[in-house]
């Protein structure tokens, strides 16, 4: 596996954490908290009622081993779990993610307002270089988590 | 059917408008915009981590069937699905469910509005029965989305 589709990207094996037989998740490049992870279906389908059963069967059971993975990991005590499905509701990738953030007490001014950044997190014009993440610190955070599921 | 549990919660059959083996999706009494329900397992657990893989599978199938059917009962383009996964991530309902708004062009002045709406949709000190609907407004909603699924 040296690289897989994201939508119109393609992202390095060395961000991917966890791969299934229909599945994959992903560090992410700006995570809105510490520990915002994706999780995609392997075929790049854009809207969720483009996937199949066992795609969504399969989606989602990995979603909810990465999500527990997630909050250990980062010490954290809740999850936001949430599709953007559709250009109306803020996704710009054209492929179904599932975003997971590890949530905490305070983590946000607002606690709402992590929905504001996630927002934004999808937006193309606030998605500029120098806001990104190393793709060295990326592949030591994905490794850390691969290492904790095997 | 005559009730329905729904954490602390009792729903009345009248506002669930689909039951599957492991699941049930219900209108709302106080929808964030038109057409936003809930799906949710039979089986009151608080936290996503608690459901079995048949669970996840039949939930999220069943996440899939009203979803289609929301958007296009509801005239919408895209959907917002949102799990509020523990206290810190804004659930207030010990009882894992899964928030299914369907989404068009300018139905908030900033996209990202809906989540705010969405969090404080589950507060218990916003939830006064003023602002509810009726149990008829309610009934007829899901008898309506009933018949389109059978």
């Amino acid at each position: 596996m040296a690289t897989l589709r994201f939508g119109q990207h393609v992202i390095k094996a060395s961000a991917v954490f966890l791969q299934t037989e229909l599945s994959f998740a992903l560090v992410n490049r700006k995570p809105v908290v510490p520990g915002h992870v994706l999780v995609c279906p392997l075929r790049p389908v854009e809207r969720f009622r483009d996937l199949l059963p066992e795609e969504v069967a399969d989606l989602f059971s990995t979603t909810q081993r990465v999500a527990a993975l997630v909050e250990t990991h980062f010490n954290a005590t809740s999850l936001t779990i949430a599709i953007q499905d559709g250009p109306e509701a803020g996704q710009t990738v054209k492929h179904v993610h599932v975003h997971v953030l590890p949530r905490k007490a305070g983590d946000f001014q607002r606690n709402d307002s992590v929905y504001d950044e996630l927002q934004k997190h999808d937006r193309e014009d606030e998605d500029v270089h120098s806001k990104w993440r190393t793709e060295e610190e990326m592949a030591a955070e994905a490794s850390d988590l691969s290492r904790q599921l095997h």
